[in-house]
């Protein structure tokens, strides 16, 4: 499952490299940073050093993959919308209740650990954007953010009440998932300040 | 006084996000990250980890009550310019010298405990315009890091003598933020290269 | 050798500020951040904090020098393109065959070891076109990733192998080198995606 969702922000990274014209090599560099910086960056935070992903060649191998894939079928995948967007948004409440729980495992409170989830699923493709020099799309859009800070919130919660921490997992990553799914289907947004 | 310091960095993120029409996720990230980052920054690189913000609540309070302060009132405290600057130079004085300290307590030469100092003082602020895909102002503004850089090295000196920590971490924050403060009202600059 | 490295991507650094109008201070932060931040990178992933060159003041010595003596002699330098060029190249052998080192004295596995190789010759690069708010050249450019990538690759293969740690890494670092000069002699280029 966690290569899973490696593999979809692999896809996410790869996709945006093509579409600003970077040869293989950028596609691959942004497919691997769009899958492994949000977990670099919680393991940099919470001291949980060498980052988990350097020790494990499968998340290498999943990341390239989905450069590869993009490389040659980037036509076709650009037209799979929805199966890519519904894969990236159980990446999303995936990657948000294992940042929050490894969090917690550190001995981190409950606002460290809900904002280590959020960067986890979201710091990847924060990073992605930066690197293409556009404003993070997760800043801008829709309810990406929220949703990933649902999930760690429930891991949270669930930790404070002694909950089981598989069962709080399921349920966060479920959640956090399926709002994102249905706020994409409905358009919802989160409200802005009012300019003069 | 930290808090306050990570209140008014807050508040520089928040009116930033607002100024480039970010939603209300957005503008709490913005103030977040521009509260926080700078300390994180210092953290990892010296190896202090979990990052001190992640363990304490009340810097996420502070930054997150920035947030909420601009999304509702970002119209007045748009027109309290000069109050928020000198809050901002408050802040910067203090991050420098704390910065530098903790350096100092991780047994860091002068070199790398001043950098560290500035790199606190102006992390946050230089990851804020980065994620709006802006170039950080520090880097081309006024006497903004040569202000942190000022207080941090006031600290490494009076380090290097055997002054009391306390004293010196007033003088340098003083400093710093009073040299700040001057400048932006005499409008002083650090040179440019002549160009061709 | 490794000062040489790290002045010269100072150089590159301080160019860059000169050519996007920074001030003096702008300038020096600059040739820092393309000097250090690769290597910074390396350690705060691999959890070798204090991160090296905050300890060891002949870095900032190398960079700072960089810096000013681009201040001062940047019309000169810019005419230099290609011992600047061969200069930089040698930086980048160097820097992945260090970085790949002390990833494998981490213990980490093969592909870690290669990619904080590149990020360590890579990452200052990067982190300098990111803070002027350009895409990263590395990711649109030539062969450079490629050769840091065949450096790191040699030193991990000659690990494997057994072979005397010297010798890998003189071969590796002359082979990347000499990638990159020929690579760029010779307009060698990346594959790009076919777009529609």
């Amino acid at each position: 499952m966690d290569l899973l969702g490696t593999f979809v922000f692999g896809l996410s990274g790869a996709m945006l490299a093509v579409r600003r014209d970077l040869d293989l090599f950028g596609i691959l560099v942004l497919s691997l940073v769009a899958a492994t910086a949000g977990g670099a960056l919680r393991d940099m935070l919470i001291g949980a050093t060498p980052a988990a992903f350097l020790s494990d060649q499968r998340y290498f191998v999943a990341a390239l993959l989905a450069g590869v894939v993009v490389f040659f079928g980037h036509a076709q995948i650009e037209k799979l919308t929805r199966p890519v967007m519904v894969l990236d948004a159980l990446g999303l409440g995936l990657f948000a209740v294992t940042g929050a729980q490894k969090a917690l495992a550190y001995d981190l409170g409950p606002m460290g650990a809900i904002w280590i989830g959020v960067l986890t699923a979201c710091g990847g493709g924060a990073l992605r954007d930066v690197l293409v020099a556009e404003v993070p799309r997760v800043l801008c859009e829709e309810i990406y953010a929220l949703a990933a800070l649902l999930g760690a919130l429930i891991v949270v919660l669930g930790h404070g009440a002694g909950w089981p921490a598989g069962l709080t997992a399921v349920c966060g990553a479920a959640l956090a998932s399926a709002w994102r799914i249905v706020s994409v289907y409905r358009g919802w947004q989160v409200p802005r300040a009012r300019k003069r």
